[in-house]
């Protein structure tokens, strides 16, 4: 589909198409309002992504994005020293903190264990937690990934490797999700609710 | 929702949420990616959106967007000099141009009139239309509008602008649309389609 607006506007929408939650078409409706609100939106947009490419790290600790190294987290000194949580991605580190669900550091894996995509444990930042939880204030590794196949295989590999180490290694809790419907739940989440059953 | 990774990325989530098709929960999916990505997608989008910011002009002619003033549209030769196709967006006459549906000139209107939104003729692109459609090269003037209350209210007024010129004033025709199911087609359609039914 050639645009009628000249060659730097094409680009600017095979780029927003690469953008999670944007195809081709609304790329294109992306860009054309990009276009029109130039002073508004298209500037600043520009401008701030110049400043995140330059100003963004990756914290060489956790494996957070931040535009200091180590990262806000990791320099927090009221954060409760003894928990590591193990998170996936920068958007699981995200959505806890969003959450204000716990008050810890963190240690973002960059994936997990995947045989389908070819993800192998070498791929993922697996060294670094070994010496991070071997560090004599940690007490306990939260496994804070998915509730997937992949994301379980990487917790049984984790708790396989921290074996040697006197650390606590927890799981998330499985269970109906607040507002959620059991009719509308899976067997195995009900199951598991049920097991892990507590007094009213 | 404060994001533990500074404002700077807290300010590009922001602006990529006023994108038409994100939200604040897809826009920070994006911004993340973005981080991911520096140099394969944030840098180089950077540079396409200060390149379009830079570069881009509305043409003074039709109200296109382009590289040039007038843009290429108006100023290819080879286009039909005695069609002149008004459309009230330029993502409309975008969405001509790729259907290849018809080689002759645009006008832009920039919306159309909306009691509700309170958009009047004044604040649409209708004086030049005048001027444009009375060169006496024109000869046609296709109202290209939306098949809305609003469209069919603004090609009226056009009409009636019009009117002292001797142009003959045109507009889409109604019908199903190809690959359309009469099922699920409004009575309004249906009715049109029966209407103006033609030979096989």
């Amino acid at each position: 589909m050639a645009s009628p607006a000249g060659p730097e506007i094409e680009r600017l929408i095979q780029l927003l198409a690469r953008l999670p939650g944007l195809g081709p078409r609304s790329a294109r409706r992306a860009a054309l309002q990009l276009v029109k609100r130039r002073e508004t939106l298209l500037a600043p947009l520009a401008e701030a992504m110049q400043q995140v490419s330059e100003r963004v790290r990756v914290c060489s600790v956790c494996g957070n994005v931040d535009t200091s190294d180590p990262c806000a987290i990791c320099r927090d000194e009221t954060r409760d020293p003894s928990l590591l949580v193990v998170v996936a991605d920068v958007s699981d580190l995200w959505a806890l903190e969003r959450a204000g669900a716990v008050r810890a550091r963190y240690h973002v894996l960059g994936g997990v264990i995947s045989a389908l995509d070819g993800v192998r444990p070498d791929d993922l930042n697996l060294a670094t937690l070994h010496q991070r939880a071997a560090d004599p204030a940690v007490r306990e590794v939260l496994l804070a990934l998915n509730a997937t196949v992949d994301g379980q295989t990487t917790a049984h590999y984790i708790t396989a490797i921290l074996a040697d180490l006197p650390v606590r290694v927890t799981r998330l809790a499985h269970g109906v999700p607040i507002g959620g419907e059991l009719d509308y739940l899976d067997d195995g989440t009900l199951a598991a609710a049920i097991r892990q059953r507590g007094a009213f």
